[in-house]
């Protein structure tokens, strides 16, 4: 698994054989619904809480579906992973779950919270400068002094897979919910989870738009869906919206995206602590910041709910106390 | 429905009852676990998250229990709650889910996201002081002069049959993620949730020990169950668990908890403000003050959960977003 775009996309089918492998392994979230807030906003929301996945963000699924397809000679070699923090958690539990040791690459800000549960699920916590050396390069050069397999972040079809059960979820709580959607907000970041969630939305609710939502800056894929190619984050962008600084889409997914997401769209960091805020006064849900842009795309306006039926994927809530704190303060304040 | 303590105990049908009258209209909340929580206290931990609960607590279960079952002319005319904001907030959606009319006496320092979201529902709400009037006068008078029903907040078979289906959503949840319970920890004020759910609890899962947790000054219900006697909150006491501020157990809760309960415990507003943390950075739940004392109860040791099995409730998430960010100041200060 270490050089993914050599793959093809993941089709339908792989997304189903996921959801079976994951089938009593990751929580099936709910789909929330606060009549309150469709008040506000007009429309209806449903909102895919995945801060209630195991591991505390969607990443558990990909990593899962990734490392139950090894053999058991590699699975004692084990995995390594690079990640911000939620896709660590995701590698390191799946590794815990199927017995496979796990050597993970952080950076040296990573939230204390994600680094504390990736040691508590067992990992070795690699740390590297985010400013100084390349992450893939590292992991990379460690996969292959302990002949270890590399877990990408995002650009392979069997994490896309795994992300895509998320839709297919959403596809089936909603129609159980009587909502025919019109549209799909989704965080993102490489754009593993929105476009996994897209193929599976293509086949199940084939009416429904997928949008991304990304933090201003790294509007990635946004520019890269306007211009008709991969293009890069802005230089010297910055965010709080830890889990979404990708500086590119992946090749993989971007193939993906250009084909079936309707565009993309860019919140403040500001806007963002007002949905994580909005996401506990009306949800009693804790989202971090990556995990609020699409809920903060609905709730400006920059995505008009009005009128519509709009599943808002919440797609992680590993956030530090302090951190989440001072969003609460900065909305209110 | 005006006077309470005349009626018999709910019985096991009732409660029965009450879930087929909520299908659809009550969220089947999620029973959450987090592997790393159990770790930490060295059990099995279930944590039934009422915050997703419609109105963001179990009340809004009680009272749409009861107001349903209101004739045409009593609908008409409306209902009347005193409450400190869960109740407030589970009549007024009920009320409003069921086309009735609801006036809701508040105290003047009831968290603002509670009265605010009263409202929201299409509620009146009629503030009181505190400390200088008697809020079930203020509310007796208000129906009286409306020909309005008063839904009592507790003690009244119809809230407890309703408040009763939390308890039996955790007997079947438990089962079906292959748990059998030797306790159940719940927040405990005038002590209607926590009756029904022993109610059903004593049918469905008679091996679990039922705790009451309560902020410490105000175990009114621990200290009744000691002394086999109805007690009094102690004169004077403060906490910031404002839910969980009723003076003394109710008539016919107590009647039932008596029999029912294995005991009582208190616990501290601090022990308090680090269970809310935790569950922020465990479970990404909200859980307001009152809402978490049983998971305080848990992770305190003050129930020992080692080795044991124990669903926990968090019975609501309504909490200003300031009391919030203050608590998670204190745990990790």
């Amino acid at each position: 698994m270490t050089s993914s775009t050599n793959f093809e996309a993941p089709t339908f089918a792989d997304i189903e054989a996921a959801a079976r492998r994951l089938e009593g392994k990751a929580v099936v979230t709910p789909l929330l619904e606060s009549p309150l807030l469709n008040e506000l906003v007009g429309g209806r929301l449903l909102i895919k809480a995945e801060p209630l996945q195991r591991t505390g963000s969607f990443k558990f699924r990909g990593a899962y579906n990734c490392i139950s397809r090894l053999d058991d000679d590699a699975i004692k070699r084990g995995v390594v992973a690079f990640s911000s923090g939620n896709h660590a958690q995701g590698v390191a539990a799946a590794a815990h779950a199927l017995g496979a040791p796990a050597a993970i690459i952080m950076p040296h800000d990573a939230p204390a919270i994600k680094v504390d549960n990736t040691r508590a699920w067992g990992a070795e916590v690699v740390r590297y400068d985010r400013y100084r050396e390349d992450r893939e390069v590292a992991a990379r050069n460690l996969a292959e002094e302990r002949g270890a397999t590399l877990v990408p972040p995002f650009d392979h079809p069997l994490i896309i897979a795994g992300q895509g059960t998320v839709g297919l979820e959403i596809a089936e709580q909603a129609e159980a919910a009587g909502a025919e959607l019109d549209a799909v907000l989704s965080p993102c970041g490489g754009g593993g989870l929105i476009s996994g969630c897209a193929l599976a939305l293509a086949e199940r609710a084939p009416g429904a738009a997928v949008y991304a939502v990304e933090p201003e800056g790294f509007d990635d894929t946004a520019r890269s869906l306007a211009e008709g190619s991969r293009q890069e984050s802005l230089e010297g962008a910055q965010s709080f919206c830890d889990a979404l600084l990708a500086k590119t889409p992946g090749v993989l997914t971007f193939s993906i995206n250009r084909k079936l997401l309707a565009g993309g769209l860019a919140v403040s960091d500001d806007e963002v602590a007002e949905a994580m805020t909005m996401a506990l006064k009306y949800l009693k849900l804790v989202a971090e910041p990556g995990g609020a842009t699409a809920l903060a795309a609905a709730l400006t306006g920059k995505y008009d709910c009005r009128g519509k039926t709009v599943a808002v994927i919440v797609s992680g809530g590993n956030v530090d106390p302090a951190t989440f704190a001072q969003a609460l303060g900065k909305a209110t304040s």
